[in-house]
């Protein structure tokens, strides 16, 4: 379904990437010609926790149907959404397709509490969550749309784990590199995370040399981007 | 994923369930406790030619990613949108999820008439259809919430099919049955379809009962619902 | 509640707003300081039968409540919905609110013909109705924002009848003007209906006029808006 | 209109009410089929103080007509929306239906001072409230969709108090009983504030033995739900 | 602003457009990376009457502010919405940027009608139109998307004439090629309506000759797209 | 395009302006007829630093085309978005039509700490803004509706400079006066900012008065709106 090869990230690039500002990648990503790997309008709910970068594991959601979404489906182990809780593997991101459903939460608490445990790297939906105060304190990158007290069941039915899925407008294969930090979440297509880390960093350095020139009074015309004379200078400063 | 059986429908209950109108059809699940079943929304092109009972078969689509969703992955007989035009079962609706995206056609006019000369019942989208000038002049079923020129990878890229898919706010699993009108569409859940056909049938007789007591002057009350005289007239008429 | 006197409306008063466009209606609001009359959104089934002017007679619907919002409700007389029917005044026009709500028919073709029979004059909901292509095919004037075949008790639960409403944007209190044409529908405070009439009848004759020049080829610098001498051609025209 | 009794709630009932999360609140609710219950997208502005319990005392508002929405309206002591100021018995909360209008604030800091000295226990909106810089620095339980600066009379009218009312998508009735916390707020029709009130309770003592569990690293499976050696266990647990 | 040259497009390429659908016209600017093309939503009025391809002429609006934004304003010869019906040049098409505002119409029937006798080629807007029924009986390509009876003034001001504009999510310059079908309008930038127009010309009669084949019974594999055997058998057809 | 002169605005007016809340502003406003002023759903991304008073610097952004919508573009010195980083003259404020777009941010923390570096006063935009954690932590008045990582080209073009906008449904004129606290953003046409100073002066001068009075347990009534007897109480406490 996608030409991206499912072999490991190195954990090096995942370091490198998470070191890295979402507003940088997606730079990086648009230099590729991407323009839709933000997830728009999903945040934090813990902003001083809000950094990871890790490999998607997906879920998916469809509407609910008032006979099958009922809390007695919750028994079943093989029911996606308590069935991923236990899948994930340590490492991974779990990201959630919610089709933007803002009135019921995709996940609480509990659920959340035991991916942490797990190690899992970060949860991410596109709709709402649950029992968003207790994540709100909680030590532990948690991305939503929305905040509803409702289980998911009011409104949403768990169809499947590990399928290409739609979050937040953004095209999410399972292994696609997620990357979150308090503004909130990139998706990376994992053929293109090596590079992505690479270029990212380098741009960053840049740019931390373009903040120090801006406090000093410089303006921002042959500095952001540069010419020649700003590129030299800017060798001499990095090296 | 679903307690559906995927035993044959009888067509004598598809026939059936084509001369009730997705009005009494709604109500008939709503008496069984299901509020979600219309796709809201969803408007025929052709309303002259818009009557149809079918199985659904599932097509689902993801937001496009720019590098993927392209007109060259239309060469690749395996990429879900092609193969299901060749896949679909005569009889069956051809159903897609768009996530309710307008801004590219799911299908045109060269698909769909495949689809109608391969025998397939319906066509039914929550996006948008492309060519629907052509569209609106076939005396076909199809069932749209918007036109849009541009193909379905502008905005779309498919990721599968038969499986559970949300259309138009409505869970369908594939094998559930659709029932089109002019005024829309309706998703039965399989197991229901036989005692769907047969009590909206008869709530159907009942309605033009009243309706033909409505155009003589009678009032409402008593008569729909019915009290008990009514019910008493309503037998005699009926027999 | 407002300072609207709830004396009868004159019938050649009615008979001369019906005559005026919805877009005449509207700019003789502006020029008193309304601007929010029109009910966005709101459209005739039936453009053919798009024509009524009548006191507003009002319906109010809230959300549903599953418990309450059940088919047995209509068994009871009192309702609002089902007590509607019966009590709207001949020549009143049933407007109802529906807070914008597509997901269920605020009425359908059975409640819809009775009204029509007792010389109710019109039907207005700012949500959909359902038996669509029944009421389009009905000499009767339907303005509704959508089709949806599912009774009303799936999501909207009748409230009261005969109090001030929001509809489609637009504050309207019982008795109000409503007036309706194929565009749309105008809500017109009750203590302006006169002035609007006799002033919405002058400007479409002078627009008339215009659109007799305008075919001529005449430019509209000094036409429309008038200048001094295009308005003594008018008053010439006009005698 | 609602089956509702509206006699005396126990202090002991709210209060009860007052220590369950508003997301076991609205499972208890959907464990007896209600799936509407929960404020989509109503906020606390000031967390820390979001927590009560109260019955519901609502004032409904309509769309602004600009020769009645005006300040002047203000002066009249039964205008709705002053009277309900000073109407609001110590104890109840104002429920404020907006239909959602962002443009204008329902209240602000001036009124809603006076319903904190008044003993009000909270104040929930469905639209923006005004002067939120304030609110969100006052210890009192206020709830809205959004902050605006105007005043309500920019785009809003108040048409009356103690009616049945849609706020943020639910049907609330007088005396209904509202919950908020740090997450939003439920309403519970009345007569299940005492059942909802003792089963919560019990839910919530569940859910804390599940977290203890959780927290040493146990499985969901098994525990949430709980299959029947937990359920042994916590039975030991809590006794 | 734009590199676009503004030299004169030459009229055998507008005929050339005009015979081409807007489906392949949108395919042919995706194969040159334009994704954003189609004005999603804007539909003709009349669709016997819509087909139309010219250099665009843009029209800006901005909200109302109310002292501003009034009947006498239409005095001004140089207020922009007027000064724009006497100053698009025959041939051209007046397109008109509303920020998507459905509450107010942007012109009406005098000044369209005033358009069609001055020979401007369209009108063109992403808001809504007012005397919507006499545009829909007028021989005449009118597109837009919605009907609302106020005038402009009530919700929009013009602000100027001549500038890049968006128009229903499209960025438009003016001498872009506008063309418009029965499906909608696509923006075609100036300098690429020669290579559009020689390519979807082509396209087109490849699909008539794919469109021979389907309804002869052929399957799309191998067809649509073509494999070499099929650009063969095509060749043969074509010549 | 407008009647507002362009002399200079006295400091001493900004001033006064700057120490009265927007909630005091926007009602002033209305006093003088105007409802849209407030810029709805734009909030301060740091509360503690949301304190400006400024004549208007208008940017206004168009929807992006693909192939002129590119980080290149950044090298023009004309190109609008950054030509106005350093063009607004030290002491106004940037204000950003984005139409209403979050998937993109209009400007992120390089440019705007160029434009903290130059005196400009603030930066308000309809849409998203980008680097948000960054700009949260700023000592500098930051507006928007939304974070988005992406860079502007993602999904906007800058079309021009100084003209008249549309900003989160407001007019804004340049020269305008914005004013902003931590609840929003209020635009004052130019020509009433000295009156509005001076009445929203008095206006706060009296609400606090009436704070003072609310806390000691008073009623609304009588004291807001004030009758005589409270207006001469106050008289006596002004002085």
């Amino acid at each position: 379904m996608t030409a991206d090869t499912l072999a490991p990230v190195d954990n090096a690039i995942l370091n490198a990437l998470k070191r890295v500002s979402t507003a940088t990648l997606t730079t990086q990503l648009l230099n590729r010609g991407l323009r839709k790997t933000f997830l728009v309008g999903v945040r934090p709910l813990n902003p001083a926790s809000a950094s990871f970068a890790a490999p998607a594991y997906t879920l998916r959601y469809i509407p609910a149907r008032e006979d099958l979404a009922v809390p007695a489906v919750w028994k079943n182990r093989d029911y996606p959404q308590r069935k991923a809780i236990e899948a994930v593997p340590a490492g991974a991101a779990l990201v959630i397709d919610c089709r933007g459903e803002l009135g019921a939460g995709a996940a609480g608490d509990i659920l959340i509490e035991r991916l942490k445990q797990r190690g899992v790297a970060a949860v991410v939906s596109d709709g709402a969550l649950r029992d968003t105060p207790v994540l709100a304190a909680m030590a532990y990158p948690v991305y939503c749309a929305g905040a509803a007290a409702p289980a998911s069941v009011v409104a949403l039915f768990a169809a499947d784990l590990q399928v290409p899925i739609g979050c937040a407008g953004v095209a999410i294969f399972p292994g696609d590199i997620l990357v979150g930090d308090a503004e909130g979440v990139v998706a990376i297509p994992r053929h293109l995370a090596a590079d992505v880390a690479r270029d990212g960093t380098e741009q960053e350095r840049y740019e931390r040399f373009v903040q120090s020139r801006i406090k000093q009074g410089r303006s921002t015309f042959g500095l952001y981007p540069p010419d020649e004379a700003t590129l030299a200078e800017y060798k001499t400063w990095r090296d």
